[in-house]
């Protein structure tokens, strides 16, 4: 593909070089396109966005003088080659801007383009000579000169065009030169001198799933009424229709295959497990099998069939677990012996952080001496067996332990093959890693939320999510707590506190995420720490699913508000308000695409005490003045009022420990 | 030059020509090199030093899992093949530092390495074992086997001295594994698995007027003590002695060549001159010659060549104008023809802004039939002439002008036979314009300076130029008044005026300039514009250099504590402190290099009146608490005292509207 000049910095070039170079300067770039957006770090990697969103492009174009000039974005998608062209508007200060619509899943792209608008300067300038009563023959002689040498270049059919406006010209008062179809024709004539162009930036269209969705996350071996009993697929189906009431749209199950005996752990991370212990499905591969096989107790792969299917027809998708250890008893050590790491003793490498040793992991070697290609094809293959067998939804078990590339090259390979693959990275390690994963393809990521407990805390990593580099690339998916983490917050908090969390998480992100249990308020731990007690990683844990003080009801509603209202359905244009205590949080996000309201929301942080504060109305993001007046609705209660005026009184006490509102000028109907 | 594997990203790699390319992935970088500061966007164009200071460079670098990296940062300075080391020192969080002197005028470049260090983590993870007694035979077997692959892959005489050690090792407890002299041996014969590179950055380090200089510009025909006789060289060089008393060191003429007749411009830009005007020197090149010749009235080339030699035995420099524009009489209009732009009816393509037409003024067409590379190479060829005439500093007029690409192979082409050559951009224009030509080469810019009056105003500009990415790049000029702009601010506030905006473009940057009349408080406008009313650009105008009023020891104490302190040969580390009035801007900047002491200033803005106010003494600058105290020296009196305590009161009238100060722990000796 020929590109014309692009806007590649010369800057670069050894100055020494140059002395002899007296001609090649005539082919840098005249005109400069630079701080185009969104992009990330310099173009080098995809922004994400999903379908149905319209990309805003905006660009910084100049040059020398006080030149007319043009501007147009460029943009394809998946798997064209034909740029679509849309005309940049001028914006103040030297900013040009278009945008296009996502219709399709798949990797697009877009380029700026500008160049030196030869005519759109002439008709600028003679418009004003004319208005001023100073216009030459000679200025209209060189219009109509123009006209002339777009004539000679231009395609024949529209050449005849404008010959025929050639003859009108002549003769005809100069001022039919800034006629808007000569204009329009002149602009398709446009050979576009000094035609400067940005890199190629990428944007990744994924499902809408990538951005929005709602996760619940169970043990299927706990779906049972007795700790004696092995929860199977079937179980939960069982237990789908209340998934589906509480409005989860995605069920995530920690590993699914067989489990290892060799150093298998006991309850609560007990070395030695007894006959009848379970063992944590972390520890995955046994003579039954692999990741590629399921866990016998569980049911066949015809059990998961059914499951899957049943679960689509509750308007819920299966979402896996991908964790790349293997347990001592894994397949692939006799079988690949090539893909692990070995001592010089000939003992296994176990992972270790010394003096610390891990004896019922085994970890693979992404480097080691058969691991290109075969290791890490095995390992795209285990994701596609899965696709296959209706998962599109993968969660990444510590992806940041795992080399980079693979990740890149395996995620790219399959999404060119399934793009409406989605993969969830479980990374939780410094930020630049962690944005690092977003970068090269990871769809959504585990987040820092569960430590983030007070409104200042919460505040800045918001911010930081929703206003700097990370908010092209990095989508937060806000677990409220995991198997891994039982937040040290909520095992005090009481009911409040889980409510409180629950609308935190699911008002801050459109990405929400519950680990079963804590719908009933589950929070007891091992003590000290943040870990569960008799965690569900080493046992099989029936449980109450009704059992008194539990906030399903609450849950359900938020995942209800959630799917009505577009504006929860993104942590992207949060802001915060001004609420005059320092336990009360207060934000809101406006309609996205230039809807009317504003979905607001005020949580008192404090499980335990009632707090009163003033606060403020947001009436400016309404275009009102301070004595203005909005319409509210309780999204959670259903009643309606209006505020009169900016500054507000409220009490919020931990009984109700939140308000979801919805601002708009006039009641919605 | 060959180069290893570098961070080049592969993020826009098709996604769909991975499938078939599964072995391709092992060679893609497994770490990461980013966000390597100093740089200039991408690292497009060259940070901007100057000889002496000392690069800090730092980088984020990290990988998968936890294993053990290095890294070195690798320079070398203009024309050398061969790379300088310097290993990298960890900072928290995946930060590497590490720095080194720039010795030499020009191009220096510089690349940050990384790699996963094999022998280092062997040891970090060996020492954690046997402190925790459960090494392994293992373990120490494990390190001579790294030790004895180094041996077989080292060059000869490394080899030995590693199979020594192989033998010393033998039967030896195992601590030996941990030697440092065994660790520099195996540093030495890493084989830097993983590694990766930054990609190539650019430092150019110009010599110290790049970035420190006072300026003072005069109309060399001026210098005369009446207006019916036109000054000289010969006159100006019996004032170098006052100007030098005064403290600058750089002498700036505007144009200094034949001024044309057509169209002569007559006292106050009137549009006929009479037959004694002397016309605009922007009005360049008559029969006389162009822009390589002199002035006749000035005196030729010998006096022009006596005046550079007497400034220079005054420790003064002269800087000249490059003005590109010609008059309609330049020998260029008759000689190239083709380097001009000319109408349909072979008419002259003067300057225009519609309706508006500048019939003194033709510009050069620089992409012109004849243009390239002719015209471009004698423009620069203007610039060598007078390089060979002892002259080694240019102020640019209106570079926002003429094409980018000109003045990027210009300048480079310019400093690569003279690196020591300086380019100030006299461009007032839109930011992106401004910081673009520092990008491409200029040395030093004016900037908005002029109307920055405000605390709030000048507090933001500085805050700009001294945090954000200008300040690796864009180095501000402050001229106090120029030709072309009689400050609003000055044209009302008297003599306390001008000492305000003195102290504050001499402390605020390492560039200041005085055009001539400033140091005596001319002010006299034509009303209601910034012009000054009989402008000098149009008439000789002899001056009472000894005028009653006169600010001229303001200046002189200006420029010397200037030359004293470091501290004020830049802008850099302007720090902003709290006085509570908002006509009392308080700031100051540290010794930079670690020095011990701090310049503070601070100043009454307004001219008329008094003011008074608490203020914060920067007592945590030097590690004090709230209650410490600082020894001050007031460096424009001379008197010493001290500060007790962060609170202090002051009072500051019109009389004596500013202070400058000196805080050191310690008073100095």
């Amino acid at each position: 593909m020929a590109e014309p000049v692009t806007a590649a910095p010369v800057a670069a070039t050894d100055p020494v070089s140059l002395v002899s170079a007296d001609t090649a300067a005539r082919d840098w770039p005249r005109l400069v396109v630079e701080e185009w957006s969104p992009r990330v770090d310099g173009g080098d990697f995809a922004v994400k966005r999903v379908v149905g969103e319209t990309v805003t492009v905006e660009a910084t174009l100049y040059g020398d003088g006080h030149e007319q000039l043009a501007a147009e974005l460029l943009w394809r998608g998946p798997g064209s080659e034909t740029w679509q062209r849309v005309r940049m508007t001028a914006l103040p200060t030297d900013r040009w801007t278009a945008e296009w619509r996502l219709e399709e899943i798949g990797r697009h792209e877009y380029v700026i383009e500008g160049w030196l608008d030869i005519w759109g300067g002439f008709r600028r300038d003679f418009a004003k000579k004319l208005d001023a009563g100073v216009a030459q023959d000679v200025d209209a002689q060189e219009g109509r000169g123009f006209v002339s040498a777009a004539a000679e270049r231009a395609p024949a059919p529209l050449a005849t065009r404008l010959r025929a406006w050639l003859e009108r010209l002549e003769g005809a008062p100069p001022e039919l030169l800034l006629d808007a179809e000569l204009a329009t024709l002149m602009a398709e004539a446009d050979e576009r001198p000094f035609r400067v162009r940005s890199p190629r930036q990428l944007v990744d269209a994924e499902r809408i799933a990538a951005r929005f969705s709602s996760w619940y996350e169970l043990f299927p071996r706990s779906i049972t009424d007795s700790e004696d009993r092995h929860g199977t697929f079937d179980d939960v189906i069982g237990r789908l229709p209340q998934i589906r009431d509480m409005g989860f749209d995605t069920l995530y199950f920690p590993p699914i295959h067989p489990i290892g005996r060799t150093n298998r752990k006991g309850p609560n991370n007990t070395l030695s497990a007894g006959p009848g212990d379970p063992g944590s499905p972390y520890a995955i591969g046994a003579e039954e099998g692999g990741h590629d096989a399921v866990h016998p107790e569980l049911g066949g792969f015809a059990a998961f069939g059914r499951l899957v299917e049943a679960a689509r027809q509750h308007g819920l998708e299966i979402a896996l677990d991908f964790a790349i250890q293997c347990s001592p008893d894994h397949p692939w050590l006799k079988d690949h012996p090539g893909w692990f790491a070995w001592r010089s003793d000939g003992s296994m490498k176990y992972a270790e952080n010394p003096p610390k040793k891990y004896q019922d992991i085994v970890n693979v070697d992404f480097y080691g001496p058969d691991a290109i290609p075969d290791l890490w094809v095995a390992l795209r293959d285990v994701v596609l067996l899965w696709i296959e067998h209706g998962v599109k939804t993968f969660r990444v078990d510590n992806p940041h332990t795992k080399p980079l590339p693979f990740w890149e090259w395996m995620i790219g390979d399959v999404r060119a093959r399934h793009p409406d693959a989605i993969f969830l990275a479980e990374a939780f390690t410094r930020p630049t890693m962690m944005y690092r994963l977003a970068k090269i393809g990871f769809s959504q990521s585990y987040t820092y939320f569960t430590w983030r407990d007070t409104k200042v805390e919460l505040t800045e990593y918001i911010t930081e999510l929703t206003t700097t580099a990370p908010k092209e690339f990095y989508r937060p998916h806000f677990f409220v707590n995991t198997p891994d983490i039982n937040p040290v917050y909520l095992q005090t908090s009481g009911r409040p506190g889980f409510r409180i969390r629950a609308v935190l998480a699911a008002t801050l992100s459109g990405l929400f995420g519950v680990y079963s249990g804590f719908e009933l308020c589950e929070a007891d731990p091992v003590p000290g720490k943040e870990e569960y007690n008799d965690s569900e990683k080493y046992i099989v844990k029936p449980r109450d699913w009704n059992a008194p003080g539990n906030i399903i009801l609450d849950i359900a509603m938020l995942n209800r508000i959630r799917r009505r209202y577009p504006a929860l359905q993104t942590h992207l244009g949060t802001k915060f308000f001004v609420a005059h205590d320092d336990n009360i949080i207060w934000y809101g996000r406006p309609d996205p695409d230039g809807g009317e309201g504003m979905i607001c929301v005020m949580i008192n942080l404090d499980p335990h005490n009632a707090h009163e504060c003033r606060f403020e109305v947001p009436l400016w993001e309404f275009g009102l003045g301070d004595d203005g007046d909005v319409a509210v609705e309780d999204l959670a209660e259903g009643y309606r009022f209006r505020w009169y005026g900016k500054e507000q009184t409220i009490r919020i006490a931990p009984d109700q420990p939140y308000r979801i509102w919805r601002l708009t000028r006039e009641h919605e109907a």
